[in-house]
């Protein structure tokens, strides 16, 4: 099939590259002319576009265009391809967009017979090799007729071993992609696989850190009023191998996953992490999981604290905190250490 | 009646005072001779002491000697204490021991015929002018015989208005002190209470930076497939003024307390509580109180955010923190902003 | 002055009595005409209408609408009342509206030269005799033409004692009222003031239920391999009474406030609340606050965790607690007990 | 090598018919004789003991003693070993163990000569077919002794993919079992993978929830003062297909993992998990984590969350859940729906 891949940044580039490497022809462009020449010269795309219009005439009828741009220029950019598009064209939005906004674009688009899919995409930058898992939200047909695009992009049956017991005939969930409902649906799912994403990852960061700190109890406290002294020091005494025991969870345990496989990873660059800082950025998804989860009226304390923490990270209880310090100073004339 | 104050810090000099003012005798001794100068000349204490060997010979049989030293140096304490008394002398911890610890020392003074009382005092640098609520633990005749002294120190039963409908006869509730139970009771009522105030203070704090952020919407923020923008700045653009809003709710407001009493006042010397930094010490009644939630079975979601925010403002999350970037970066190629 | 109040149940009806026994004409309105006649022989309205055309006639311009709804209800009403109203009159929305519909109704008011201003009301049923806390958003000049109103309503100044060191001169906000900024910043302020509620409410709740369990050491538990047995059972022997623990510490303790004098009551109608089952409502504001503060990106752990817990109470972790149990049978064939 | 299996229920079993099948000699114990016969007859030990006697009886020095029973038995079943012990002999907990049991039991084994191991085992009911990711501590002698007993019951190097850039030469962290560290550092670790388990499975659940959610707007909530509504229905109107999103995040997702297999066949059982209450035990580990965590001073938000969602999947707030509903109650007349 032909596509016009909009956005080809590291993940596009990444995608468009498996699709070529399957047949399909894939059209690329970026803001930057230099980035579509090295594209080009990569092999990541079939041909380079020099503007959107560009992309759009280098393709047949009915077009398929997928964007992977930023959330917040999604709109901008479906407004500058609108004038160029015939019916039945089909967009693709593949970046991290709030599936609130897939509903109303693809309402907007339906009254020009242009077609909307959401597709979230996870796999980050390993893609190109191990896959994308592709959650997807649409119409039934257009969907359908995108099946041998996301098909080549998904990572195959073969990227797991069969579920036992499974009975369900059919289907593409076993191949790493799944239509999951309507407009938004695919985003939505993307959306929870994120949050998910954050409580997993905030768990291992927890645990990892109470290892870190199984050698307090060799650093005698102070005795005042005000700190609270390690209770029982000889059950602190251990100086923990992390790199070694991320290592270890990997075979047998019952926390084995891909996170842990990275981390294990992240061990061997530097074992005591410190070639990063610890301010730890959020992208929107972890966000929105919670604000479905507070619409719906479910609690989601877990998935609320890994947001929370990262806020923290990046020093926003700040005046939270000095509140405290301000109660403590007035009730018990506290100062601060 | 006579008493012995071991400890007359900032805590013991008040309370020691507020027993001399209702016309009870009172000993009192600290490590420093000057401290016990100082308070003489204020009439803090009835005389000082040179040693707690000389406290104890001060006093008219059985003896009441109550301890107002930091947790850590309670045992210490008792135990040099212990040869200079006879039997049916009775120690009163005021401080802020674990409960557990008063079980054990119970146990082991009633080998020497010695009464043990703990009591967990509340108030705060306030409780010279307003009183202390004393939270008792012992045994009934013991703390029947106390009786006089625990009543000088509570705030007595116009601090407050009668509670409607109230059916109880007699008792000390109303007068701000209570025989809570057996040995260690008094602890656990107080560390229940420090719990309590823990997520309360919390609340606050979390509640006024939401209102301090309000004005988050007027920072535009970049574009990025990273960060996540504001996602309706525009019902974010207000200024709010926080001094007035705390003294606000001060009145007829369903959130009105003496923390937020005292919050007020803190907006007083600093509208943005520039004068402190935001590290806030726990002294450990926080974390028994967490610990003995687990040990019972029972969720405390909101005690122990409040005591792990605390943590987190120690930077005590520091390496967790780096765990999720390396994460981050293993998977999605993100390097930290 | 002249006010009309539209929706006269339990809070209208309080409000509007406090301002007619200040000397205001008050013309209110229910759907219900038994409501409003009922209403006229308690006094608590000058005169009742029984349309709200009807209660724009009996009102001189420019008129007042105090809107007392639910906050579903609120555009409803709005559009019902707008073909009625003439230039400058004004319309209050004194529930529990979500800001940013104020912000919105401001906007679509200000077209036809209509003035808004949302006031969030503090109080419950307890607040005609106590007043009601004001917190309130919209154009300077209307709410300053509003202040009689306003002034009526709150409790005034005796209604706390003076926090020491304030050097703010003038200003409402010790009278327990304040214009805290533009549209929508009242209903802001209300609903973190709700926010810290459920926060403080959830401190308690959560203190007070380790209490209560605070004799679990005397129930013992199984040995098998997968309950967790009491650690210390000879830890946990106390039999609290909660009801004298609540009135204990209205008195001088750190954690007074007029919550725990609600409970202190609710405590000498029942003493283990069997009158009630447990299941908490939420009315949004929780759900507003907890948006917010992942809107400004700073952490709200505890305000989240109150809210969710009032979720869970409702019993809205059930699919999410059954994955658990469906984990645990996988792997390791745990059956649930 | 020779070892007397203690214990051979469930795990036990499948741990000795793994090192028979591996050539080693194994002499099961189990207080029921009947289970010992089925044991000998299945081949899953090399000879069945009458009494722990007998165990020791049937073992040459020096004797190798596995414990697989229940953390609350450990004690006793050493206590009844002892006497029959001699110099040298090693006894291995493979249970469940606090690791301050460890630290306390290794100090009183030694005054006899005995050596002791503490062995954190994970893998549950899969270990047999899969292996055991063992986490070890004791003295390096012993543990090195013990080697080729780890070895066997360890799932093997080929059991994951080599980590890239791993540069760490030799250790057997890569065949899935490590010495962590001296006594109680292997079940200090086994608690700290447990604590991650609650939390990944919590987040899991709560992402899966907000899934089964999503179909919310289609239900019409009530117009009162009281029920949030649900703020945008149209949001809300996907019915999820949860089995087949389960098993499309096995593949190339993030999220990805051993407990999402486990979650995707759970789902192939029953797809709505109707064979479950959503009642969670737990075992122990998770509440000995959070207590590290805050001796430590670390937080530990994401731990605590999902050990207390277990706990209110029990019903254990319930009289918090009370308290606010009559605080509630008393301030706003609310009454429980």
């Amino acid at each position: 099939m032909e596509l016009g891949m909009i956005g080809i940044g590291r993940m596009g580039a990444n995608m468009a590259q498996r699709l070529v490497r399957a047949g399909h022809k894939v059209v690329g462009y970026a803001r930057t002319a230099s980035t579509v020449e090295q594209r080009v010269k990569e092999g990541a795309i079939s041909s380079g576009a020099t503007s959107l219009e560009d992309v759009v005439h280098q393709l047949s009828t009915p077009r398929i265009l997928w964007l992977m741009v930023p959330a917040a220029s999604v709109d901008d950019t479906i407004a500058q391809l609108l004038p160029h598009l015939s019916e039945n064209d089909i967009i693709i939005d593949g970046g991290n967009s709030n599936y609130q906004d897939d509903i109303r674009r693809a309402a907007e688009l339906k009254k020009h017979n242009i077609h909307y899919v959401d597709c979230g995409t996870s796999g980050g930058v390993w893609g190109l090799e191990r896959g994308y898992c592709e959650m997807i939200g649409g119409e039934v047909e257009t969907v359908k007729y995108l099946d041998p695009i996301f098909k080549v992009l998904a990572p195959g049956i073969e990227a797991a071993s069969r579920t036992p017991d499974r009975t369900t005939q059919g289907g593409t969930a076993e191949y790493g992609y799944l239509h999951c409902g309507p407009h938004g649906a695919g985003h939505f799912v993307k959306m929870v696989h994120n949050g998910i994403e954050y409580g997993i990852m905030a768990a291992y960061a927890e645990g990892l850190n109470i290892l870190r700190h199984a050698n307090i109890g060799k650093n005698q406290g102070l005795i005042d009023a005000e700190t609270a002294p390690v209770q029982s020091p000889e059950h602190y005494q251990y100086d923990m191998d992390l790199p070694e025991i991320a290592e270890l969870w990997r075979r047998g345990s019952v926390i084995s996953s891909w996170l842990l496989d990275l981390t294990a990873h992240a061990f061997q660059q530097s074992r005591d992490l410190s070639n990063f800082s610890g301010r730890v950025s959020d992208s929107g998804e972890g966000r929105w999981t919670v604000k479905a989860a507070i619409d719906e009226g479910v609690p989601a304390h877990v998935l609320s604290a890994a947001l929370y923490d990262r806020f923290e990270s990046r020093n926003e209880a700040e005046f939270a905190n000095k509140v405290l310090s301000a109660m403590r100073f007035e009730f018990g004339g506290h100062h601060e250490r």
